[in-house]
């Protein structure tokens, strides 16, 4: 398992607006989504690079979903390394 | 008086290690701190750089103080806008 990355990782992952907006659906949701309902202003290509930043952070964890991929939000685990930080991200971030 | 910037800007503001150790220096301190103290590991130049990021995302407020300026962190002002952001990320800061 990832571990949660340090804070500067962390804060420069969730700055970006594609993937601060994919942490907020994912916290909404609360379970696995598949990975193209979590973006719709940019390209796939784009998207999985901005997957990659969430998962190198330990922000988010991907899962094999058939032919493609679902994410969950890793909250508890953010949580454990900065307490209230994710919380504080997410009830702040703009609702797209 | 600058307005705190939106939050991709405040998080991409805090997100860099010179920004954060400088915001932290003016946390703990608690009051006007001279620019010299709030950081050691770049020039002035690069330093004028981040006041001016700090600054733009309405994080610190600069001072005139004789020749050279001081800082003064806006801890309510960011709170009042982000609650427990601020907070949450100076608390997870590391001690340089």
């Amino acid at each position: 398992m990832t571990h949660v990355a340090d804070l500067h990782t962390v804060l420069a992952a969730l700055a970006e607006p594609v993937r601060l907006e994919m942490t907020r659906r994912l916290f909404v949701t609360g379970e696995a989504v598949g990975c193209a309902a979590l973006y719709d202003t940019v390209t796939k290509a784009t998207a999985s690079h901005h997957f990659k930043i969430l998962r190198e952070a330990g922000i988010v964890e991907r899962h094999a979903l058939g032919q493609g991929a679902a994410y969950t939000l890793r909250f508890e685990e953010v949580e454990a390394a900065y307490p209230g930080l994710l919380a504080a991200v997410l009830n702040a971030a703009p609702t797209r």
